[in-house]
């Protein structure tokens, strides 16, 4: 029998394509479930393009019923007009999110980068390699914005897993004190 | 037996207030049925702020059956952050839409103020006055959020009534030059 490990989605909402990813984490372990894209196409209104993205990604959710979802927070280099319309894809991936009853965590770019990479103004290319090797896959996962997913999971499970660490180690010097006081 | 109207539902969306109103048109007459705002709290998770935001809207939309509901298309004098949480609420809005299967129409901030007050440029609290006088009330409605919606809903009632209009008068010309050659 197989233990299931921590199973994490990484979202990368955009209009014409949304990417996402799912990974498993075992300790320090990470394996590549799935990626894909949702592509909705500029001839379909509005509305409908908004329910197609929320639909599959409400599959996804359902189908690999993750512990956490990871999504960036903020966008830079962007105008308002894209804002606002990765804006609506975003708000109905984490309807998606909040109907499944999945965690959700936000990362900023940087913080992905750094996650990733180790560094904070790493380019593109150097996050997608970087996933690559740490999902030990033989290509850079297709399309970008999958590439992309992948790699805001990645984030989550290193800064979560250091968190949990962190948390622990904070845990056990309180212990120790607690204990040193008790004496 | 009175016989139902056209049903418009505007919506003005937000992150903490979402504003909705409903209105019906006999003709030329138009008639307040409902307006309100969907709040919700900065103390929630912003994925479960947007299922609450979807919650209000789907109830409002199967409670009215509306025709049409009726949007702003684009938004101004904001910065990009601003766009991206206005584009989450909206996601969610315009998804809640889709779902109830009414069709959706989107207006500029110049053909809201147009349609409404008969000036691109006119200022909000015009719009608000004009709103309150074109569907007959003793004061504006309140919050601005709930009169913004009412105001989009009043422009998609006038804009789609004169469209509806022209169209008839096309068919019309179109008609008698086809009769005409037919002579």
């Amino acid at each position: 029998m197989t233990v299931r490990g921590r199973i994490i989605l990484g979202i990368d909402p955009g209009t014409a394509a949304t990417g996402y990813g799912v990974i498993e984490q075992r300790g320090n372990r990470l394996e590549m479930i799935h990626h894909g894209v949702v592509e909705t196409s500029a001839g379909e209104e509005p509305h409908h393009r908004l329910a197609h993205i929320y639909d599959e990604i409400a599959e996804v959710l359902a189908h690999h019923q993750p512990d956490a979802a990871a999504v960036e927070s903020l966008f830079f280099n962007v105008n308002v007009r894209t804002a606002l319309a990765v804006g609506q894809s975003r708000g109905v991936a984490l309807l998606a999110c909040s109907r499944s009853g999945c965690a959700l965590f936000e990362y900023t770019p940087q913080q992905v980068k750094q996650a990733v990479v180790g560094y904070g103004k790493a380019e593109k290319r150097q996050v997608q390699e970087m996933v690559r090797v740490l999902l030990g896959l033989k290509d850079i996962p297709r399309p970008d914005h999958a590439a992309d997913a992948l790699a805001v999971a990645v984030c989550h499970a290193h800064s979560h897993g250091v968190q949990l660490r962190a948390e622990a180690a904070l845990a056990r010097v309180r212990g120790d004190r607690r204990k040193a006081k008790q004496r």
